[in-house]
């Protein structure tokens, strides 16, 4: 049953004794919402603990400090921040909470979540999940103190990109505004969540960055992020995740792709970006893959690099004339 | 003369003909403040007009459109964002100015102009020169546009890092959002400011960032980059500005340098950013420069790149052992 905000915390304010689910490889919206609430319950004298798939990565221990773990049987399950069951974690792990949470609270327009109720904004929709957390929690009236305000500004600033992104609404700068009333010290918190770089981070990315080939005229750049890219700098795919989005960001490129080869060595995964006109899902749906106009992905089998290279740049060069010319550039 | 916001907007309702002086070299902040006020008296029904001493960054060619271009003969002078005589251009250039800035708006503790009167906020300092031009304008009674909007937005981002940077405060997040309601797609915006590199500027990254040597445990990184390096690239040292920043960003260093070789072979360029307990000022002093505690820099001449990092590396070492001695780590 979908319920608003209001219904949400008059739910909350009825129960005791909460369990609150965090997503499985936690970001800093989903530990945000979890120990903000777990935080706000705590300070309205209920029992409440977060429970997670997988550890809090180390740039985001400063998210829980402060926050009492409590041992309890729980009595009400409370999902934050995610859109399907899959997302809780391996199936061992999930089967614990199947069919039982009671609250899902969320802010993506895919959820399939099954939950007894269903709190999601949809005007306007939020950017972070943490953007709803607040406005229960403003309605629980609990007092919003200094760990529920770095909870919430970085699950706000996680799921904006530092307000950076097209998602963000003048509603997440002024919570995050209120937010930092309260007392944080932002430039911390922001430098922890956006710039600190492993130093295996950075010797893989100048490793890939060295790989870069152009294509069509500098529309089109491709980086590829080898198993021995991966043995060289000591990284693994974990941290391939912000190199993929380089290539796109070259001026004058509208397509920027990166190729991965996997353990196997014989499959290799393809992440798309682009810029408009170029649609990403085009292009990666001829190579039998999907996802959005601005990224998508997909994996070619059982191939050689060179194959894959010729794969990809014919759908690209495919997809950059169709879409220039309907443009008419 | 010091005046506040409230004179200063008196001062320019009584004028007209009003010649805007952006700093040399220009930014998103000082564009962003002479467009926005340009603006804002011509929809008052004044005339107005900005000078530069140099282009309008091509990134940044959407700040002016739409701002009429206007002829007059000045009658009255006001710079923006300028916190000394020496950033408004090249002496020639500057000579036509000297004595005849009649309104400095500005943001910086250090600002030591010459102008009959200078509009200066205290507390709280703003972020940005964009959040006191935003009151000057407010004061004013002009309405507020989108190609305003548009201007004050770019000004707070770029001077607060898109709200990364510790100088952020709520008020900046809050005009900010004042200025997303007005109608902006700020999407796009941040991915002109934030998200676009140069060719040349990636390829010197990467080799720039193949140089890196790390010293004292991981404390310590340093990166060179030489005359090779920029003709390999096809860059040159005005690129140079965000490499400096990545050793620093390395998870555990505390120390991150880079050495420029300069253009006569015999001169190298040291830029030092720290971490705290960390001095970057100190680290300069020994070498002759100076700084802040943040970010310093010196120039050592007549040595070899090898003499270079040996001065360096021991400067470093020398800060690092009595910073870590004074915190007791």
């Amino acid at each position: 049953m979908r319920i608003d905000v209001k219904q949400a915390s008059e739910l909350l304010r009825q129960q005791d004794n909460i369990l609150i689910l965090a997503h499985e490889n936690p970001d800093g919206d989903t530990l945000g919402c979890a120990y903000a609430l777990c935080r706000a319950l705590h300070n309205l004298n209920k029992k409440a603990r977060v429970a997670c798939a997988d550890k809090t990565p180390h740039i985001f221990d400063f998210i829980p400090r402060g926050v009492e773990v409590q041992d309890f049987e729980e009595q009400f399950i409370v999902s934050v921040d995610i859109a399907d069951m899959s997302l809780l974690g391996d199936e061992e792990y999930a089967a614990q909470y199947r069919e039982r949470i009671d609250l899902c609270v969320d802010h993506h327009g895919s959820n399939s979540m099954t939950a007894k109720y269903i709190c999601m904004e949809e005007e306007p929709e939020a950017a972070a999940c943490a953007e709803t957390v607040l406005l229960i929690i403003r309605e629980l009236g609990a007092p919003i103190d200094e760990i529920i305000a770095r909870c919430i500004y970085v699950g706000i600033t996680t799921d904006t990109g530092c307000f950076r992104y097209s998602n963000t609404t003048s509603r997440s700068l002024r919570m995050a505004a209120d937010m930092v009333d309260v007392g944080l010290n932002t430039g911390k918190i922001n430098k922890l969540t956006f710039e600190t770089r492993t130093k295996t981070y950075t010797a893989l990315e100048t490793l890939a960055l060295s790989s870069m080939k152009m294509f069509f005229d500098g529309k089109c750049a491709v980086i590829k992020i080898t198993q021995d890219m991966y043995e060289k700098s000591g990284s693994d795919e974990s941290e391939t995740h912000p190199i993929t989005a380089i290539p796109r960001q070259i001026e004058g490129v509208l397509v920027g792709a990166a190729i991965k080869e996997t353990k196997d060595g014989a499959t290799y995964k393809i992440s798309v970006r682009t810029n408009a006109p170029a649609n990403a899902a085009n292009i990666c749906a001829k190579m039998g893959g999907g996802g959005h106009r601005r990224a998508a992905g997909c994996a070619l089998k059982g191939r050689t690099l060179e194959e894959v290279y010729e794969t990809l740049i014919n759908a690209i060069g495919e997809e950059l004339e169709q879409a220039l010319k309907e443009t008419g550039e």
